[in-house]
């Protein structure tokens, strides 16, 4: 794996359920693709994935899938974060064995307050056990929904002990300063933006790209500002980016992203979270749908992808 | 299941590792039967089991090391808290049918904040797909750890449409208000308070008992305290359990609690939590027993029944 490779955009792809509740392996198939054409990589099992609300055999079972299919594993960044060991090395292993980029991997996410030596612990041994040089961490930073804080004294105990392995960070924290802290702290560290209103100033210090929720609905849009941040019209292309993602942030994030994939793709497997999170109500989704429509929003060729 | 099973002392087992950090099939199985023999029952996998930190599989395989020495399932609360629909619904069919007295259920922890329409639809979910009548849940309150509070208004939901699944729960948010206003507001709700510290309070308004981590260490000395708690001698008595719970208090519990069955009952399987928790540092843990020799703290019989 090069560092060519761990950039870029990335989507953490919705993940759609049949009526009971399943996974859909097939469209989540078929919409990885869509997102691959698009020009994202696969940020597969994120916060937006509900990977956490999917079982280990159920990520696993995904994952088959897609390799499967033929999709580039080196343009796969999956979600590994789990709050047991062992689970985190049997995803880890799973990931290594299948050739993907690099793995995406939430700190233990149930005890509060934990130490830094006790985090450390946990990544230790899941790189040990995992036991394989070419085995590439990207570490996930997003407290208000883990609890548990991926300090800049964390990041440089690992980055001491296993300079190769952790290769990166993604950082939702919604903070820049804290983004630009590891921009400018750790040299050849890959950061992440966890949202594309961080994108042009991100990589104005040196960043590695953005994994962001929006990037399921807009990925060209957002590759594309990715590989013209330095074209004098970045600005402009920020604001359209944002503009876009405004309207999704007035709703609950995951359940309109979903609502926006079922609608403009056609396809009722991505309009239903998985319970803890409830769908959006009839009213709400026709605002958000009118709203988009406003704006201009569309997702080319996404129906004809997700048919049949 | 009767109400009557589900009153009284339950601890939240602590989890023997083996060198290798996995669970010791033995010593748990012979902790959990000296447990029982000093009166109290077993909330295997709860916050102080680590549980979070097993896999699924690894608590199944411990569930069925309990069952098939012969241990009381009538007996056991077992944590079945997941994230995973899927997972908590495997938990608690597996428990319906290893015929446990109820499941100790967490709410779904990773998202935060998630609505109580969303809780209800998750709880409501894994009854329906158990779909059993004798499953029994207690809920589970500890939103400092988990970040999901269980709401009044959750329980009244979850009561108004599973009045006989739904049987009580675990109160450890350290506020005895919020326990109070359960055992005002719920006839026949069988709450148990979180720590021994509100145990003489809580069986004065009504409560079912007490699962409480230093249970653990102390089974005997909390069922007394839970069965004569309408002596006239019962404010003395709570008085020494807050004086040795308060010693443990000063140290991170988990690993606390561990030190002193791994010393007393001279078993290294107890030494060491599992990362992400730390174990005690050798002066800490030498302060510790030294506070508990002082305080004349005993485990009796534990040597001998974890020995070989």
């Amino acid at each position: 794996m090069s560092d060519e490779i761990l950039s870029g955009v990335f989507a953490p792809v919705l993940t759609p359920f049949d009526a009971t509740l399943a996974p859909d392996r097939q469209k989540f198939v078929r919409f990885c693709q869509w997102l691959i054409d698009q020009g994202v990589g696969l940020a597969v099992f994120g916060t937006n994935s509900e990977a956490n609300s999917l079982s280990l055999d159920e990520r696993l079972d995904l994952l088959d899938a897609l390799t499967a299919a033929g999709l580039p594993a080196g343009r796969m960044m999956p979600g590994t974060g789990s709050c047991a060991l062992t689970d985190a090395v049997k995803l880890g292993a799973c990931n290594r064995m299948a050739g993907t980029a690099a793995v995406l991997m939430l700190p233990p996410f149930y005890y509060k307050p934990v130490s830094e030596d006790g985090l450390f612990a946990f990544y230790a041994e899941t790189i040990e056990r995992v036991g394989d040089r070419r085995f590439k961490i990207c570490l996930y930073h997003i407290p208000q929904i883990s609890g548990v804080p991926i300090t800049l004294r964390l990041i440089e105990m690992l980055l001491k002990r296993y300079p190769t392995t952790v290769a990166g960070i993604k950082d939702s924290g919604g903070d820049f300063a804290h983004t630009k802290a590891m921009l400018d702290g750790f040299e050849g560290f890959r950061v992440f933006c966890g949202s594309e209103r961080f994108l042009t100033e991100t990589m104005r210090h040196g960043g590695a790209g953005c994994i962001s929720a929006t990037a399921n609905v807009s990925p060209a849009a957002i590759a594309d500002a990715f590989r013209r941040h330095r074209e004098p019209c970045a600005e402009g292309r920020q604001r359209a980016l944002d503009a876009i993602r405004g309207i999704f942030q007035d709703y609950p994030m995951i359940a309109a992203l979903k609502h926006a994939v079922a609608q403009y793709g056609r396809c009722d497997s991505f309009r239903i979270p998985r319970p803890p999170l409830p769908p959006l109500e009839p009213d709400t989704s026709a605002a958000l749908i009118a709203r988009l429509e406003s704006a201009g929003f569309a997702m080319p060729g996404l129906s004809l992808m997700l048919a049949g």
